[in-house]
């Protein structure tokens, strides 16, 4: 299977099963450096540029990234372009930034309570699409209580402001993406707990959970206690972490998921983007692609000689857009340091999810290899 | 001691006791990209081309050549040399894999039992040549078991079809290597048992034993308890690992007994190639060099840049050809990443073993320097 | 709000709150090499220049450098130069060693007991210009009691020669800087405890605290015991180590306090430099940027292949100078190898410090990001 | 303090305090390439060249380098030349070499025993001229024993043939030195004990011990208990290891002994040259220069990019040769990789040791920095 793809260059490249995302030559395609030429104020000048959630708003490409303050806080850029790959108009200040007096809420909540949770820092938003409006979520520190995070919502009608809805749930967790629609009645979304704490070292990551509820501002979420996907003891690029990256994106062959997996090795602990797709029905139907959309590589993080590389080995995506004729581009972050992009299609990565899956509770190949 | 060798090339070279194998200049012989042009399936794009088992069949070189898969299990290609060496025809599809529905096994077996040992994948086949058969053994890891590891066997008469005979034996080891014709009226192999699992670290690895079967397809293999050869505290290039690598070869000097050995240093942990020779009749009796054949280098694992290198500082061979002249093809993997080829005599490494070996169960040297 | 501000080559540059510190293009100023081929002497031969403490005398710059004799052990050597940067004039002799017999000290100090506090080594000299004289604060390691440091003084009218009087205070600590006035009557400084020992790593160094004396030569101080300024358990550019850097500068904002901070990441622990504000008559009143002055970067040690990199990572300030038009000049060592300059200005770090604080004692960002 | 020295080129240099010692330029003078392109024997091609014991013999520098042959163990070859830097001629086979059947052994030894002690090879010669023959002492690792060293003798009147005397201890060491003539009646050697064994860790190497024989070569040895020389808990260039180089050589000045000493910083364990100079008639009487004589640097082990570099960051010497004029030639291995020379004078030494000393029992600067 090939599916014609492009970057809007009228250079169609082709994207296959083999070879299911391919970079896009000019990345990075924002970094630190651009960001600060838009930002004028002191305390927005950033050292990081990555993970980014991206939508589509009024004829433009919407990218919320994350940013590193000097201060070391993360806040949540926005970047407006025309075609989604160049000439980015950084918006002149933060979308999302540690919520602070003035800030929009949704009735009935604490904006106090909600700034106590986000205080350490906002980071990694996705974009979900939802009920015409989107709901934004992204992980928040307290401050003060190391690697205290909680996922959090804030919904925008157009992109240019948000309201927030406080946590999702009152848990450890990070890489929540909702579902773009309603699943059987209720609304959906994937949820990635921090598990226990062993001490302060920031939870397991080794399952992707489904979640329910009635309405998706306010919740309550049911977490389903059966994990959706996980890590396991055996050979696989996904053995050692696990949890969503962009939301889920309907498509004719249903939900598609694309996710994040790490497999330690002796030299390192590379980060590659995983894919799943679910029924749009029961999206506890899950066919998990046992092949990777995408490794790290030199080409992931093109710096200068002088700056920083914050962690080496690392593609991290927030988000994935859809073109009508299913053309996806792949927004990732390099080495947490500079956003990329690649592009892929949606029939190649159900393809993926179909033919090469693995049982997403045993890590077991559902295929023949 | 001198012997010319060459690649076939006209150009004949020297290799004697002070320069043992020679590096081809052309290597790497096969890469993952290679490969990949050519297992033109998702699931078979691989990452690394390395552990190489090969024989000649029919006229032509056949090699086994281990790669990570993406979905990172291993499975166990072929390709096809009419010089051994260069023009390499890929399968177009693995030679052997996890076991599945369909594959040939051997009668009163159970697939799904084989299967479940290989779930995890299929590693560093050997192909013994015996009884105008090959048995090929490998490594097979169990999914969900971290480091459950078997090796197993398949026979196959011509190298494009191979018949499953299961473990070797129920017991964690890798590197199993079988003499290519009876010993003593009796089957014969050496093993590299895997000890005890502390925790999880995947054994030992401080002993070669031999065993003998009365049946190499079916077993039961009788391991001697005494090591056949082992590590030692004492200064040795083979002081903390050991293990078998190529299948022992008939020579008129008696069996060449290809292995590995490693290390450990403050700056690394080497892996050299290391030679014994076993008396033909009472393969007890070994003459194990103190000498390597071969230490790693970087000429051994030639990459772009843009590529991953899995293990620095490795070289490692699952085979070694002998042609009519006593001419030897080490087949060595680079880095647990790339193909390569050096050349060597038998005779050159007979006599190292004769006039160069060590103790092979106190490490002792039994020539005088 | 921008700055004029210069290097007294008549080549303007701005800086602001997006770029509070601009380096010289010069750097490094000193070096190794420069003090060898002044320090004739075999013992004062050196292999690194750093850490130097800066202050304007008799219309010349004035340097008190750190630097590592061969021996191991650091003397604070002195180097004058007119415009503050280049044609540096060191001293044929170090300003400041480990106290002998002969070298002034305060009327009843016991120079034994201050010769055996130096013995193994002088650090990290604080010109603090004081009363009419400068006090130099530094610290000495004790020989034969691995990690025994105190912070001593000496006091100079003409940095020509220096009195000594004996330990700030008989407790480990580091870092100590002081006013240049009195403050409510009484003399004050930022002290750095080590805290307690465990075993002998050399302490936390995790707060700043204020102390008062009635008489900065005799003490004794009392040290406040709630500190002014710590570290947190938050993302911070200072999240893991914080302490001094340069002596307190009287602005019309404050005291300008320049002061260092670690943060661990798992890609090593850079040291940037930070800045505070104090109220002038209550200097418990602090205002701390939480938007660091100056990160490390490779431009901050120009070496050559040849020489060696003490401490990767690391931007380090003993000294900060104030023009008459508010321009400040900081000295800083880069890897503590060579010594380096970059240029500011009072505004700028002033409002920093008004503008973008965090609470010092918890961290929280005290406006809205 | 100057002197002019040279490298026999007609090109007169200066060592002074300030630089006591200058690389040859022609650096490495011997390379494993170059042994093995004479040591035409398999078991001893090697891998490195490096800590060589050197002596004028018969109008020639004769060398006596160690190398690791490929098996691991460690031999000492021999190498003259007319200039001692040019034109090594190196000796067929190794001049020293674990024991074996037909050596000679001084009357009433047990061949058996020392070749025990010798079997994991012999390692870091230093060739002591005494009595118009020469003791070569030199370092023997027992085989299967973990870090059992023994420091052995033999004897040579040419340095062509050697007669050994077996262990000069039955204690674990490395290093000892033997004075080239009796000292108060007996003969008198520098010990560096390696301590109790912590487990397998190979002992502390924190001090520096003399002793007395009536025969240097049968013993007994009476070791001081005091140490002559130690390490020390204050910063200094021998902080954390210190051991014997070079012979003491006899000079107007007293006895010029060469040692190493280590100093562990967090980038690294560098081994530097030092000096001592002890009293003729009373050895105990010690200066032991503060300041080294040779800092590593990447000069010291230039190699092909293809080459292992066994150690990083390492002089280390085991001969130090005295020209009537009082030059002196230092031959040092960079990296424990390849040999080098480099020049020096005795006088500067001894001045060094003189004029810079440190307290040997408690690490104190004897002078005023």
């Amino acid at each position: 299977m090939k599916r014609s793809v492009d970057f809007g260059d009228d250079r169609p490249r082709a994207v296959s099963l083999l070879e299911p995302a391919l970079r896009y030559p000019g990345n990075p395609i924002l970094t630190a450096a651009q960001v600060n030429a838009v930002w004028q104020q002191p305390h927005l000048q950033v050292v990081t540029v990555h993970n980014a959630g991206v939508a589509v708003c009024g004829g433009e490409t919407v990218m919320l990234f994350r940013s590193h303050l000097r201060c070391g806080i993360s806040v949540i850029g926005m970047a407006r372009s025309d075609n989604g790959l160049t000439d980015w108009r950084i918006a002149p200040r933060p979308f999302l930034k540690p919520a602070v007096s003035g800030d929009a809420i949704a009735p009935g909540l604490s904006l106090d309570e909600i700034a106590a949770m986000e205080a350490g820092g906002v980071e990694d938003a996705r974009i979900n699409p939802i009920d015409n409006t989107f709901a934004i979520t992204y992980s928040a520190y307290a401050a003060g209580v190391p690697n205290r995070v909680r996922v959090m919502l804030a919904v925008s009608d157009d992109l240019t402001s948000a309201t927030r809805f406080g946590p999702v749930m009152h848990r450890d967790m990070r890489n929540v993406v909702l579902f773009p629609q309603r699943v059987g009645g209720r609304y959906a979304g994937l949820f990635r707990p921090n598990d226990e704490l062993p001490g302060d070292t920031g939870g397991l990551f080794q399952q992707i959970r489904i979640g329910y509820a009635d309405d998706y501002r306010t919740g309550p979420w049911e977490i389903s206690e059966k994990p959706l996907m996980g890590t396991h003891g055996s050979p696989s690029a996904f053995a050692n972490k696990i949890g969503p990256c962009a939301p889920p994106l309907r498509t004719k062959h249903g939900w598609l998921n694309l996710f994040h997996g790490v497999r330690s090795t002796m030299d390192g602990n590379p980060y590659v983007l995983g894919v799943a797709l679910h029924d749009l029905d029961r999206p506890e139907n899950v066919w998990m692609s046992s092949i990777p959309v995408l490794f790290p590589s030199q080409a992931d993080c093109r710096v200068a000689e002088s700056e920083y590389v914050h962690v080496p080995n690392v593609v991290f995506s927030c988000a994935m857009l859809r073109r009508p004729d299913g053309v996806l581009l792949i927004y990732y972050g390099g080495n947490d340091t500079v956003m990329n992009v690649a592009v892929s299609h949606e029939d190649v990565l159900a393809e993926l999810c179909h033919r090469y899956g693995q049982d997403p509770n045993t890590g077991r190949l559902l295929y023949q290899i």
